[in-house]
């Protein structure tokens, strides 16, 4: 995509270069190209902040978002001046916020974050983008080392997650594609204690000992975590529902989950 | 809206009959008629559940409700079959899921719920209907004893609000309509002592003596709460921020203050 050099301000949303970069809308174009988009400024901020070096492009209207624009070209980044209407046809809000991103995935192997975790989350089969995109906001928030994305949850760099992150997709360690089995028999490997979190728990989360390294397992935001992955766990823990609601949501458990090991580990 | 007898079939979904359920979309509409909508089931099965009272009618399509549908009629109430393409017609989601309930009011005063409060929320100036849903539905798995929804707050009965509740509403107490100044005035008269939930706090939640009866005061998702309200709260409670996030969402943030003072309550 660098066949114009950086600087140039781009006024024709049916240009090549707008429409590949649209195109990263689609999971199968972002897996063949290597890239995503960041949209906004609080993504496209916190990846010129944390992460830099996988900033490959970014496209700004500099009267919209001038103190990024210039945060950008001042770390070395590759920064187009683009008209308004070409930032709504590179992007896949209605309302684009007058900045995009193109950047290299963030993701890094499951053997990296294991022997240092504290506390993780591993997030089974979960399919709605912005209950993904909200825990791993929870999971930045509680200081886990890492957010682990099973190979049939959501895929993190679909930009409903990125924009459901807020930025946090650029802080906290993420790991994708690897199957639930295999992350548990690594976690397992690694000394990392498997806590189940569902409404069956025997044990409740405020007397659960979180002192220890573990991982948090979540399942899947309607049908929760099958029999066999729970039977797979140390301990099953259920977060109390204390009046009348059925359950709380994703990544309200998952806060709450996450809050209290962070408690236990900074105490 | 009574002038068709309960058991009919509605076909047309230009009905004048229609038209008036689905003009309570509107807020104006509502609080002429005091009436408010709930779609989809789980809200009706709440409604029908906790509050049959509140359920002046049902429409449902008995091929897509069959249960809920026998349950509504089982308790007396005025049930309607109705095509699909009426419950479209009706229904402010554009997916509508078999089944819509016409339901008055649930709010009760801020003087029957202080009295016998032992944790409460309040809710200053929340604009955004899915968080202030989301709140309501997190309060309701805490236990609070109320949420409070002050005068420059969204509506409740907004579609967006109630569904977000998925079926909370219709079993926490409600407040609304009261201004702010008056709600901490009464909370202080009625001796609940008042804790500003702000990240400018001086104590941090988990060192929050939370044993006695209070009130989370929650302000605006965007801005937070004005120093002036802070001002006039016994305390200034932060929820810590451990990683690199900048903020938890309103939601998050007050989920794990009340489950604390859930857990503070329980233990």
């Amino acid at each position: 995509m660098n066949n114009e050099r950086a600087g140039a301000r781009l006024t024709n949303p049916r240009a090549e270069r707008v429409r590949k970069v649209a195109a990263l809308a689609r999971r199968a174009v972002r897996t063949r190209e290597g890239l995503f988009l960041a949209e906004g400024p609080q993504a496209v901020r916190e990846a010129v902040a944390y992460r830099p070096e996988l900033v490959r492009e970014v496209y700004v209207d500099p009267q919209r978002c001038p103190q990024l624009h210039q945060a950008a070209a001042e770390a070395g980044l590759a920064v187009y001046e683009a008209a308004p209407e070409v930032l709504s046809a590179m992007c896949d809000t209605q309302a684009p916020q007058g900045i995009i991103a193109v950047c290299e995935p963030v993701d890094v192997s499951l053997e990296s974050v294991l022997p240092s975790a504290g506390y993780v989350a591993v997030l089974a089969q979960v399919r709605d983008p912005g209950n993904a995109g909200t825990v791993l906001r929870g999971a930045d928030a509680a200081g886990a080392d890492a957010v682990i994305f099973t190979d049939s949850s959501v895929d993190v760099y679909n930009p409903k997650v990125v924009r459901s992150t807020v930025g946090s997709l650029f802080h906290v360690p993420v790991v994708v594609g690897v199957e639930l089995d295999s992350v548990l028999a690594q976690c397992r490997a690694a000394g990392v204690r498997l806590l189940a979190a569902d409404g069956a728990g025997d044990r409740v989360l405020r007397d659960s000992p979180l002192q220890g390294r573990h991982a948090w397992v979540f399942g899947n935001e309607a049908w929760g975590l099958p029999q066999q992955v729970r039977a797979q766990c140390d301990e099953v823990v259920r977060v109390p529902i204390y009046g009348q609601a059925e359950s709380l949501n994703l990544a309200m458990a998952a806060t709450l989950c996450l809050y209290a090991s962070a408690d236990a580990h900074h105490r």
